[in-house]
């Protein structure tokens, strides 16, 4: 919540979230889109404005008949207030600081030897240290600390309750974390956070649907439906990549056989590898390089997995119909392996006019989890 | 629209919709189930009692210590209005009369020689009014008609883009309809209109998100997020019957393979058991009377069809994640010899909670699409 502020009337949280993600906009505009009288745009925006994280720029000057007033659009203040992000890997821990719209000031890394909580923790309260001394105006400028991890999380008590890359079970990490830097912090399963900073600054500003997917040693989906994240009732969504595509498939984790994950995840990508190549020693790396380097078989791999990603990119557009996908993730270093194959299995697969939604494929680049987990702590100001 | 009134505040479609779904309720759980005041109520009531569709039952006497005022709880009066559904498939036009509980009164059928625009809007006119003559009562009291197509429907204009079965494309369904009936008319997808009816007025009642899957000769999915029927940016939503889950499967007339629908939907069972029984002749009541007396070949065509719907299901739990799945359609008259396997598939491919999902496997009676038809119609009381 707004520090100055007592319980935020509805019409403040949407006028400062339109503000946020869309703006500049004018407060016609903004009536018109929040369907609000202009009356209420106004009262809404008077305490922002009072706070700081509103401002009115210089009238744009309007000409020629039927020209009304001249209108001063309503922007953020991006520097009032900052915030940092951290995501929690099972080996690193990535640091960002940010302004109001998710511009990362700075980052910072640490390398974990052992993603035990003490540990992380420790290491936690320094690298926030080392990010807030790093300039004089960061410190007294923030008061929110959002993080990431992968697995289950419990955002609304700050719980993790599952995580299997760090091996974690019912870590209390917001009151922890919260006792280590005496900052108020926000704790988010990875790719709902990343899909919150795609939705509100990146490429699904302003759509009512939309899926981020993300490939890696896991394959993630975020969904945004009707203007909000999808969560699920029984605390699962977004699970792409147990979407079963093969049933003569390899294994996977979760019991099954021919998931998404378990044909195109970073493991199963060396796995098969090493089977098509017969080199049991072989790396990621080394794989990327033989495909690179035009070897039939690992090609053979790569290509398989990115139509198994592109098939269940499809169910999700067959489903769900968002108004725009995004594929990104650290497994998309290898993009130029992975797209065109992703493109065809989503192609085929996809029904009919769901085959008309765009599909953005692309790297993700490094601080994009921490800017996600930073995003979430900035949603924090308007959801308390 | 209600006939009375001009354009509806939110709070009086909001009452209305509560009463009618999950009535009857006094107003001060209405008012905490709405968050809105309970002065707020009692004024959006007021002009739905005056238009006689709402009535206030005899106040239930309340004893004891901390008892306060005895409740008069409200409630709707199903007889006020009624409501024409019919559903028009391929061969046949089914009609319903229902209340405004979507409760059926009476219905009828008229079977169709070719599904020609032109017949099928003379029948129609003759089956409704059949239906409305049936009864001193009916004509009087009705307004509407809800009219259910499979296929592209875009519900807004009436138009039905394409239907497949019906081999239709570009018709002006409710135009066309208005003119011969007289009546105000929507049109909607079956699907959708069966979920409707399912999320108001069945085990959907309540539900935050909610799915119901359709099984015959197509495979559909309506799905229910944040208490809105999801209709996809581009036009398709809940397309599970093309959720791939085999590569190496049969072909789908979507022009991929092992899709569902490829799998599970009436004609691909057809064709794999006159493929595994060696007989081109086969009928489906023949596929089915053969896999009930035991014949394995036939019980592993219903295996396999079983399996990929739980499959698709399990995509939709991990994806989604609705509070709960109701499993339907004519398909369904051989519930023995699907459910087991609809289960089993699931099961197995469910991703750790996504497996708690309820999910009610039931044949479909007879009239359910036409009440589907009109619970669309109903609807439009207050969607106008």
């Amino acid at each position: 919540m707004f520090p100055e502020a007592g319980v935020l009337a509805p019409a403040v949280t949407a006028v400062f979230t339109a503000v946020l993600t869309e703006g500049p906009i004018s407060r016609v505009a903004l009536a018109r889109r929040l369907g609000l009288s202009s009356g209420a745009v106004t009262k809404a925006a008077r305490p922002l404005i009072e706070m700081g994280y509103l401002e009115e720029l210089a009238a744009t000057e309007r000409t020629g008949p039927g020209a009304g007033r001249p209108a001063s659009p309503l922007a953020i203040r991006a520097d009032r207030e900052l915030f940092v992000g951290v995501k929690i890997t099972g080996d690193e821990l990535i640091g960002v600081v940010c302004d109001l719209r998710a511009q990362v000031r700075t980052s910072a890394h640490r390398r974990l030897p052992v993603p035990d909580p003490d540990q992380v923790l420790t290491q936690l309260g320094e690298l926030v240290d080392d990010l807030l001394d790093s300039h004089a105006d960061y410190r007294p400028r923030t008061r929110r600390l959002g993080l990431a991890v992968s697995g289950d999380v419990d955002r609304t008590t700050g719980l993790v309750r599952y995580s299997p890359f760090l091996r974690w079970r019912d870590v209390p990490l917001r009151e922890r974390a919260e006792k280590i830097t005496g900052l108020t912090v926000t704790v988010e399963n990875d790719v709902k956070a990343l899909t919150t900073a795609e939705h509100w600054f990146g490429e699904g500003v302003g759509a009512e649907s939309f899926a981020l997917v993300t490939v890696g040693a896991g394959i993630g989906c975020g969904l945004v439906v009707g203007g909000r994240l999808v969560s699920g009732s029984h605390g699962v969504a977004g699970e792409i990549g147990h979407v079963g595509c093969d049933p003569n498939g390899p294994a996977c984790h979760c019991g099954s056989r021919g998931c998404v994950e378990a044909i195109a995840g970073t493991g199963a990508i060396v796995r098969q590898a090493r089977e098509a190549t017969g080199r049991p020693e072989l790396t990621l790396a080394d794989a990327v390089a033989l495909a690179r380097a035009g070897d039939p078989p690992a090609r053979a791999v790569f290509a398989r997995a990115g139509d198994a990603i592109g098939s269940g990119i499809a169910a999700v557009a067959n489903l769900v119909g968002p108004a725009r996908i995004v594929v990104s993730g650290e497994g998309l270093s290898a993009y130029d392996l992975f797209e065109p194959h992703i493109r065809a299995g989503f192609q085929r697969q996809a029904f009919g006019a769901a085959a008309d939604c765009p599909l953005s494929i692309r790297p993700l680049p490094f601080e994009e989890w921490a800017r996600g987990a930073a995003t979430v702590s900035i949603k924090a100001l308007v959801d308390a």
